[in-house]
């Protein structure tokens, strides 16, 4: 249970960090679509550790192996299995915390919860485990392209107290792959880095904003109540790790406006399409897609493995401390950036296939 | 698709605006639950219009019914149906939004899915849809009390600009329900009341923030990975109409924090429960409840249907203009205040039942 | 749990057969499909008590009331709701059984899953709860009408030890509704009718056979793997009360055969639909439905509730008799027809979307 | 879609017969339960081809490997995957099958619905599928041994026209492995043996009916409506490959009966337990269970693919023969025995936790 995610575009990921491997099930991706499976290993080395000189330097090759699904690179419309195995593992790096609970990780909830738990590595809370979602989230992007030249890109929009300017319209993939820190913002990329650099030297670490678009995304999906897709977009990315907010359009800025000045005005239009003056909606009006561009905003807390001494207990609940030895991101966010447009891919394609199954018949 | 919500506390909602009713099943409750309809009906007091004169004059008295599922008001463990019948309408009210699409409403996004709709009071996009998921959680929140004393409690923070200073630990629903705003705060209550009736008067209308604390909550809630609590919770309260953002614990702010500033200390205990020198993480941990007080934050949006005249078009794509005749609520929060509990519970009770299945076996 | 069907035309069924009302819920049918509502009271009307000397003589006059989801007749794409008031009801019918379990009757595995229930009537195991299956696949039925043309029909096969013999492919709806047998064998008809009378005069009860056949069904429907059509299927007629069989094409008499006696041999075809030279799969290869038509047949056992005295327990395991007094079918068969044509249609109508999710994009 | 079966205990399998590989999520399973691998390979071992003289000759060794949710052989509550991989492929078996149709097997359907395939060895059709629900089911045998001290044990009741005389009180484990067919009457065994070795030596092939017992079943599970027990089991056993017919208790044959004869007495119990003079009922009233035995039959068909030449058609509709040349089972039967044990066992597991969730809080 909780390891699954999607109606009909349906993942099920897998694997502990220090187990024999991770990975995902897709089941309900259409037949006949050929998949580029360069673009899956592409999103997969923006996610893997070790890729710059301010993420970990653990070395994960992190190369997808996909066990079923595809006859000569094109879709069955069975279930893929892609699994990447688990490879420099050093579970010594994790010793000290099988002794005591890191402050604000999983460890303790993991053993309040089911009593026992693969602490080497953070079992399933270990970024590890999105590999799967962003092999399968690199899937739903190409089906989202092939039906609709749909384009999902994400960058780092602050980091601790540096926001970058950045006008939505001219990012590309090209300048958010520009810098190390993904922000397609270069002077203040720089800043960024190093501020990521110095807080990391001080064994400290911090947190930030990431930022993702979705341009050309079609029109009509969601649902009304419950599976209205901003809520579906919230949960996806609120399940990845260190997430502690969420906004769509406007978000927390837009209560300060007045319902005149926030309503996106009704442009004229000839051929049916909506669009509107403004997109304080995000895209999404009453839970539903208008085909404008979709803007969401994530914040990620500070990394909460850090080497700096803290207080804290051991399983028995006596006061201990504790200083990480392993080698931790002093920031997710340039690894994260790729965990978002995956998890914003999931979402649409799934909604694309219900939209697909209730409203396309006649 | 989209009307059901919770795995196994499961509630499905139907009902336009102002068709015969609108209603809820509860499917999954356990048996043998003593329910005090008195508290569901005044769940349903504090949602429904006409309470005050800040919210809309509409007068809808939502009576609920049940259907089945109880026997001499306690549970079956069966499908417990609760109708609300429709009464007071005025479709006259509406007529010019069948010209005209409001902006930032659902109007045309219904139409672009559909290509049909009831637009008369806004069909399923109504805020009367919500008795339904009010009356539910109503349920929850029993549910809740009784097996672990959980008490879950949301309050007005802040209204436009004007912003709530409140200590959550000293909240009560009696100083919660003690103004007509929802604001535990008295004085800064009588301010934004002020506001939003001089908004309101000038045919304009406002948003603002929702708080929501969970007290005892149960241990171990939630599941790692997508199932996380505070995804289930963003899913669950961003399915609210006019929602734009969700906070868990520390939030946006949380990530001007360094790791070693946010991370919450635990501290020694000799009796096994998971206790937290600072609380940045809202009570939730690697997706999993640690007992301590769940706190989020919701960001409503000013309320779309204003009187003031907007640019927009109609049906046909023709550029027109609209001021809304209906009797709306200048600012959606105060009667927001029971949604937002009754989504919060209705999430706990969901995973309450999911950590029973799982974990209570040995 | 467990009171809904279907994962994209799905279905939810509340109430008790002595409660305020049963009813169901649509989620996920298609907008824009005119409904007959005649048609819906038709089925409900083949379905209900006292239509003839061979069903119990309740008088149920089982109007259905469409809360919400339909606009002038046509639907909107949002819930469906329908409910049944009840009336008629005699609690003091059932005043004997609430002290004695009825043997083969759903009390006793009630009270010892739930620990309460609802005796009177017997609850959610009343046949009463079959009213909200057959007011949606009622709906299924015109859905698959409108898009394939298709027919679903069901008839009795055998009751008690009386076969019929049938050519399904001379029966018509007129054949079957031209007694109240639901055999469109006339002369067959005659006898089994008798033999009901007789056994009922008896205070005894008798079971049979009903068969159902799917005219130009949908090719293409049915998953790989768990949801095989006629897994699917098997599981939507043995939710029905008092089956004990079920059987897809050849079925058991099939294990008879040998392979090349029992392979269907595809004939040629020049229009790419696919045709068998006999009929042994019952339409569906691989679990997948190949287009010519659907057979399948359901065991109902003989009603459990009779007049006869017969050895059980009370509640408290001593042991008792009891001989029932209210007014039950003595053969349930005549009334089931109706609701084995409804969990066949709606399992279609269901897999119908689910294959236009999935496999009509491109 | 259709490739994940249990809402609780859930499974999802992949995989193609002649891909990389095949195998299985489990996700829900509780945690701190100790597994005996042994246990999950005998069971693969008793479905592998190549185990005896009446099988295909293809050897296949299975060889599980289990990647995640495991610590020390004890299940972590995580997702536990097991995969088997592909070895000993002979794709030219299959080229003439690439050219014809198989009449009554996957090839035509999977076309129709997917227009695309993997077709050597039969994609997700192939019986290879069956490892991840025969590793999954030994796990939930273990479950249900666990908490319940319950067996499932199935055998084979009938070959072609050869019937069994079976005890089902008597029949243990080592009676059903004691000969090659499974069927634990020894002499008819024999018997049983011969006829599929002649029959398969005509070039032909045969089915029969295999027998499920359930001893020792936990009382209460099974929902009332549409997820009775009975109803998940067919829909269990029905998505096995080849099944056209279910029975529970007593079947089509109870349908003979009068209810005064088939009604199932209760006995008087002193400690709460159900008890019942008879077992028409199959161990389940009211689509749940009463605690007495449960039992179930499954019909399987004749191999669809056999070496005798038959009329078919190839991927144009144009006329052909075909006479298979690969390794296949004359019966599948004899492999099929723990496949109907996993499936029955993953239903019971499945619903020992829904059961678990709604009605053990108090």
């Amino acid at each position: 249970m909780g390891s699954s995610f999607g109606d009909l575009f349906r993942i099920s990921t897998f694997g502990e960090s220090h187990g024999g491997g991770v990975g995902v099930i897709i089941d309900g991706c259409p037949p006949r679509l050929p998949l580029d499976l360069g673009q899956i290993q592409a999103d997969l080395d923006r996610r893997r550790p070790g890729q710059s000189r301010i993420t970990t330097p653990r070395k994960e090759e992190d190369r997808v192996e996909i066990l079923s699904g595809l006859l000569d690179g094109v879709t069955l419309g069975t279930p893929i299995a892609m699994v990447v195995r688990n490879r420099d593992q050093r579970p010594g790096d994790y010793q000290e915390m099988q002794v005591a609970f890191r402050p604000s990780h999983a460890d303790a909830t993991y053993q309040a919860k089911y009593g026992i738990q693969a602490r080497s590595g953070g079992g399933r809370a270990s970024a590890r485990e999105t590999i799967g979602r962003v092999a399968a989230g690199a899937v739903a992007k190409q089906l989202l392209a092939r039906t609709h030249g749909t384009e999902v890109i994400a960058w780092v929009r602050r980091i601790h107290t540096i926001e970058a300017v950045i006008d939505p319209a001219s990012v590309s993939l090209e300048a958010v792959e520009a810098n190390i820190v993904r922000c397609p913002d270069a002077d203040t990329a720089e800043r960024m880095i190093e501020r990521i650099e110095a807080i990391g030297r001080e064994g400290d670490s911090c947190g930030g904003v990431i930022e993702c678009l979705v341009r050309r995304p079609p029109v009509g999906l969601g649902m009304p109540v419950f599976d209205k897709l901003e809520a579906d977009l919230a949960k996806a990315v609120m399940s990845l790790p260190a997430t502690k907010g969420f906004e769509i359009g406007s978000g927390f800025g837009g209560t300060l406006l007045r319902g005149s000045e926030h309503n996106d005005a009704f442009l004229p239009s000839d051929d049916g399409r909506l669009r509107t003056a403004t997109n304080n909606s995000g895209g999404i009006q009453g839970g539903i897609s208008n085909g404008e561009e979709i803007q969401l905003r994530v914040a990620f807390k500070p990394t909460a493995t850090i080497r700096k001494e803290q207080q804290t207990i051991d399983a028995s609940g006596a006061a201990t401390t504790l200083a990480a030895k392993g080698r931790h991101d002093p920031c997710v966010l340039p690894r994260a950036v790729p965990m978002v447009e995956a998890m914003v891919a999931l979402v649409l394609a799934d909604h694309l296939l219900r939209q697909q199954a209730q409203c396309s018949l006649w």
